[in-house]
């Protein structure tokens, strides 16, 4: 417990007991406090005061310094429900972490997509005159933007909204499914099944596109038998089995890492094996699952953490301007091709 | 793009032009608008100060406000990677839906457990004169107090510090390992196995103690052939399976769900069926794996959203008094027992 304890008991330091322990009128210590240029301190002085924020333990006032210069310290990262769910918590992270470098303290808001806590969250972000706001979701989605977001910097981050003028930053869908088709190409396969979900998404639409290039590349034609539709979660894997498995495929390209650990559930139940009698590819890098199941699985990441620390960069204007920055989804290479 | 407009163009509305479309002056606006007691204004004043704070679109400064007020309508959420791990998320959605309640906006940072990170996120809420902290884990353990935290009144959240003076919200980890092994009595089990963590650990102790309490109540002596260690993950559950098999054991409380995932790879392997040939309870109920196994795994979950909503409550004072609060463990029942 110091001096600088104003929560419990005592009282805050302020700018008068600095003055008063330095020998200085009070708006002496503010000028060196707050590094004004213009005014005219002694050095004596100016070691006095800050000898006496030292000893006493004075800790400035970052509201009182953000009403003076217009705007706080803060970004604001919107987000629907990423802090709750499994699955985007990276993209916390990165923001965060590239938020820090550049002297930003990241508030976070978890709105559960609720309009009304949404509505509440930014206007108390704008009240504390954030630098911008990031607005996520925890997949990538098209959105309709809420009006108040217009009142400042606004960077969308894992969604879009064509039209809206607000500079987007997403996952590269067709890149990701081009890069997991061409993991089982490479290992020989000819004959993959994709096994797409069943939610429209620009995931469904830009993971196909991508499977389709990747076939054309490869000098195969596309077969539509061979793409499925499953739930993107374990049970639309594992019910997909005799489906996958009828139209003769010998490597699977499954929509997420559920959809490919139920399947695995299914494939062992055919008494088949991974991956000498079927490969599969997921795509996530869902923590928890990808690197743990049986044998650990090769997928595509979601590169959640360079979606927030983008998203910094172009609200910050440290990236070239652009309505949608594409980030690439890596191949993380394991044992199930 | 309205009036209020402080981000890209056009200027903030002030107190000031609010009072000149009221015809009053700047201190009667700032007396209707922050509502002080003790000034005396005029109905028809107060009317067309607030007929002008709609029409112009007038957003009361917070930061001023909490500089008159002394303290913010902000709860700091310092936590080490609950935002980030896809574990104890659910810690945030509770504090933030308790907060927002009592009308405090929930501001989270996390520090990923770096200490220079989480002394700038304490100092830069202290500073923004939060109204207290929650300190909180990913998982329940023992933490050493960072000394800034002393400084404003602090509740921690899924971890403890015995003789820091600090309330403490936990998970009841022995009610939790009780209930657990309940389950498996109940299903007629006499011969249960414990699949306990190599972590030492509130966790570790806790449950072996809840397990034991089990047992005595159900008049069966304890063996400790039957408690073993595994790693607390998929490959420890898995690597543990022949062990457990062979201290003829009929149903397996585990550690967590992780490791009751990798013993039904094991178990799977062997042959067996779940629950017919070997019964299997997890903890955790965690996201994504324990409802979508196969079968689906009885569990027991931890309350992280019940923790967080109950910090908030310690914090404001809506709890009676306590050193620590333990917060129960319920049953999640599905098909594995």
């Amino acid at each position: 417990m110091n001096g600088t304890d104003h929560g419990r008991q005592g009282h805050a330091v302020t700018m008068r007991d600095v003055a008063k322990a330095a020998g200085v009128s009070v708006a002496t210590v503010s000028h060196v406090v707050n590094n004004k240029s213009g005014a005219r301190i002694g050095e004596d002085a100016r070691r006095r005061v800050q000898e006496a924020v030292v000893e006493l333990g004075y800790r400035p006032n970052a509201l009182a310094k953000t009403l003076s210069q217009g705007s706080s310290r803060f970004i604001g990262l919107v987000a629907d429900a990423i802090a709750t769910t499994p699955f985007a918590g990276q993209i916390i992270h990165g923001a965060q972490d590239e938020a820090w470098k550049h002297g930003y303290v990241l508030l976070v808001a978890n709105t559960e997509g609720n309009p009304a806590v949404e509505n509440d969250a930014v206007t108390m972000m704008l009240e504390h005159q954030v630098r911008g706001i990031l607005y996520s979701t925890w997949y990538h989605r098209e959105i309709v933007v809420p009006e108040t977001l217009h009142q400042t910097d606004t960077v969308l981050v894992n969604c879009f909204a064509d039209d809206s003028g607000l500079p987007a930053v997403v996952p590269d869908e067709q890149q990701g499914g081009r890069t997991a088709t061409e993991e089982l190409l490479a290992a020989g396969h000819r004959r993959i099944a994709f096994l797409n979900t069943t939610t429209p998404s620009p995931a469904q639409t830009g993971r196909l596109a991508g499977y389709r290039a990747a076939l054309e590349a490869a000098g195969i034609a596309f077969d539509e038998h061979l793409v499925q539709l499953a739930e993107p979660a374990q049970e639309g894997g594992y019910d997909a089995t005799a489906q996958v498995l009828a139209c003769g495929a010998t490597g699977v390209f499954c929509h997420n890492d559920r959809v490919a650990m139920g399947l695995y559930d299914g494939l062992r139940e055919h008494g088949l094996r991974i991956p000498e009698d079927v490969a599969v590819v997921g795509f996530d890098n869902q923590d928890v699952i990808a690197a743990h199941l049986r044998p650990p699985l090769s997928t595509v990441a979601l590169p959640h953490y360079e979606l927030g620390a983008a998203g910094v960069r172009v609200l910050l204007g440290l990236e070239p301007p652009v309505d949608v920055l594409r980030i690439a989804c890596p191949a993380i290479r394991r044992q199930s091709v």
